[in-house]
This record gives C-alpha cells, sequence and structure tokens, in this order.
C-alpha cells in the first residue's frame, strides 16, 4: 500500500475524477502507474477537485506490492506523467489505508488576485476581483465560521451528503501574505485559508464568495452569521470560480 | 509620446519583434493600440526578447498625441490584450524619447528548478537543473563577470554587433530568495540576477549556462576569468533556454 503526494495545475484536466474520453488526474496517474508496474490499478485521493482546481498536495491510496522503491516509483511516474502533474513524495500506507475516509483535516486556499490589472502570472490561479476589498474585514467576518456548523448555505446543489454539519478548524483571510513570481504583483494577491474535517460541494469556493462581498462593502460583517442561519444557499454569495482553489494539504 | 510598462509570459510568443504571421509581444501591443486609438503606430522596446522570454517590466516607448488619459490608456489596452500581456503603468515620456536607446541599465532574472522533481507551477519560466547546485560557488563565480569587460564569449553567432564590450554592474546568484506559488519549492527555485548597461545576443542565457557548470562542480570559479580572457564562444556553458529568463525592468 502506498501513500503518493502529488500536486498538479488543475486548469487542463476535467477534475480528479476518472471519467470515459475526459482529461483527469486520476486517469494520468493510473496510467502512468500501469506504465511503470504494468500493473492496473483504481487509486483513491482524499477527495476530488472539481475541473479547474489545483493540488499542493493531494494525497493518492494505491493498493499495490509493486516490489520497486520510493524513489524509483517517483521518479518513474514522473518520467511519464504530463507536466501538469507531479508526484512530491511516495511513502507507505498502513494497510487498509482509504486516502478519502481516513482524511481527518484539509487544508484548502482560495486565492484572488484584487488589482485593476488583469493577473498575468497567476491568470491560471486566481480570481480577478478588480474593486477595493477590505481583506481584514474578511477575516474578522470569516471567524464566524469557525467551528462546528451547519454549513447547508455554502454547498451547491448536486451533491446531495447525508449531513451538511462541519467543522471549520481555521479561516485565515489576508493580504500580500502570498508571494508571487513578481514581488510587484505581491500586495495584489489575497488568500483566504480553510483549514476543516470536511468540505461541502463548493464548500470553499461559495465561502470565497460570500467573504468578497463583504470585503467589497456591500455586506456587513455580521451578515456571515445569518447566511449561517438560513441554511439556504441563495443567501450566500457567488461560487467564486474554480482556477482560484487549490487542496494545500491533508492531513491523517 | 508616451512610456508604457508591460509585463508578459513569452512562453506562447515568437518573440518581441513584430513579424509578418507570427503572435509577437509587439503586434500585440500595436494591434491593442490600434484598436483603442485608431491610430497606427510602430511601437519601439527597451529590447527585443526572445521567443520564450518573459518580461516583468518591458518598457514601450508610442510616438502619439492621442487625447485619453494614462488610466484609459491602461485599461483600454488591457481590455483589448490577450491574457498574456498586461500593461501595467503608462506614462509620459519626454519628446525624442528612444525606449531602445536611451536605456541606461536593465535586470534580467535567470530561474532554475533545482530538484529532482520536475517544475509544476514554474514550467513556463525555469529551467528545469535536476542536480545538485553549489549556488555560492555560482554566486562567487559570477563576480568575474562584474565590470567592463569583453563578452565575445557570452554572445551567440547570429547577431553581429560593433563592439562586444559591455558593463555588467551586478550579479548575484541566490537560492530561495524568490518565492514560489507554492512555498514548499522555494528551496527549489534559484535565481541569478544580472544588471548592465547592455547586452549581447544571448549574453545572460550564456551567463547563466557557464555559471551551472561551476554550480554543478565540473569547472572551477577560476574559469570564467579563462572563458572571458578567450573571446571565444565555445569556451563558455551552453546557452541556458529561453524559458528561464525574464526581463526585470529598465533604467533610463
Amino acid at each position: 500500500m502506498f501513500k503518493l503526494i502529488v500536486a498538479y495545475d488543475g486548469t487542463d484536466f476535467s477534475g480528479w475524477q476518472r471519467q470515459q474520453s475526459q482529461r483527469t488526474v486520476q486517469g494520468a496517474v493510473e496510467e502512468a502507474w500501469r506504465e511503470i508496474t504494468g500493473e492496473d490499478v483504481s487509486v483513491s485521493a482524499s477527495g476530488r477537485t472539481d475541473a479547474g482546481v489545483h493540488a499542493l498536495g493531494q494525497v493518492v491510496g494505491v493498493a499495490s506490492d509493486c516490489p520497486l522503491d520510493f524513489g524509483q516509483i517517483r521518479s518513474g511516474l514522473n518520467a511519464k506523467l504530463p507536466d501538469d502533474v507531479v508526484v512530491l513524495r511516495v511513502e507507505s500506507a498502513p494497510e487498509g489505508f482509504h486516502a478519502t475516509s481516513d482524511a481527518k483535516s484539509k487544508h484548502y486556499r482560495y486565492l484572488i488576485h484584487n488589482d485593476r490589472r488583469p493577473p498575468l502570472f497567476d491568470r491560471r490561479y486566481a480570481w480577478h476581483v478588480p474593486g477595493a476589498l477590505d481583506v481584514e474585514a474578511m477575516h474578522r467576518a470569516g471567524q464566524a465560521l469557525v467551528g462546528r456548523r451547519d454549513f447547508a448555505s455554502f454547498q451547491s446543489t448536486g451533491s446531495p451528503r447525508d449531513s451538511t454539519v462541519r467543522t471549520i478548524f481555521e479561516i485565515a483571510a489576508g493580504r500580500g501574505a502570498l508571494p508571487s513570481q513578481d514581488e510587484g504583483w505581491r500586495e495584489s494577491r489575497v488568500a483566504i485559508n480553510v483549514v476543516g474535517d470536511g468540505f461541502l460541494y463548493h464548500m470553499v469556493r461559495t465561502i470565497a464568495g460570500t467573504l468578497v462581498r463583504v470585503g467589497q462593502g456591500s455586506r456587513p460583517e455580521s451578515w456571515i452569521d445569518e447566511v449561517l442561519a438560513s441554511c439556504d444557499r441563495r443567501e450566500a454569495g457567488q461560487t467564486a470560480p474554480a482556477q482560484g482553489l487549490s487542496l494545500v494539504s491533508v492531513e491523517y
């Protein structure tokens, strides 16, 4: 049983999950695994990322007894994978490891390019919000989401779950903390970091879209409590575009 | 007379200079200018960048009396330009300003991805050098190039100049100083910054390829003096690939 730590640029993928005649990250990893080991495996991830969503540290479980060592697997996979997927590390996983159900905590980052000028080096990785944003207000407002809450208002339809209760451990919105290719752009970058035990469909993107309305001054900070209490998706802000979202890391 | 500060991702351009039926940055800027002002202009840059070379702050001169204000020009151009070119600022330039011949100093950066694993978010912006690199040795060796020198050994054929003497004001090679999309990659990033009064054809890329040979330990630091003294391109290292090079800024 192996555990792969995988990064990808989601721009040109139809998401993580394998689909017939679509370019998917799961499909690319399984194909590369078959090329280096001859094995047909079905790999599992900590969670499916949607089309256009990136990963800095997705965790992938592979049930295999292949005799290659970790370094050989890593370099073998990287030699076969397309250039928008990279295996960062290969580790052993305990027998019966389930990348999806064993995940205890996930960290997502939502990146906003907040500048009148369009993004350049971030154009595949950020949502362009040109007007003024009060990021400190976004940070304060976000604290209302921390804890064990019913996030029904922050879930898109289309992927119903048994329960809409999740726990968010931490939310932090900040400007300039994240560097860029070009240091001149640093102050234009606003990052919303969200750590939780699990996420509903489009939940982080809806949180981002909702906090941006507070940052733009079109809603007060206290609005977040009302949105939560309503348990009604129509009360929250827009679902922010996929390209700004990255799965940063997963804890087990 | 206007001065535009322009950034671009050079990956999908056949360089700066306008060419028939090629996608060029100059062509894109002139086309956007025509769309917003109706004027046919021929714009000039501080220097031509080659295919695949990026710019964080290219300076472009436009001879025009158009009545739009700076903000209107900037946002008008950005609305018309493709998403891999961005006008950062618009300023006025003194009458008779020549973006090419008036440049006093240019700053280039060469970026190396130094990791066994391939680059992901830097794959369009860095040269992948997988083996160990002694970056401090590269930095020390580079100091031999500082000053007024004959750089004939560091010039590719194909673009002869009257003189091969240029002045380098500063060279600095460092690891981890430049951040990345993913902080986990920071230590993999090696940047060579070069500031000079002008550069011969492929000069920065040849300096990068030459310093990498020192960093890999295949040549001693003192080798740089020998390469300079030879005035023979065959003595230097390889021309590093275009994708790692960015024009950072130009002083007038």
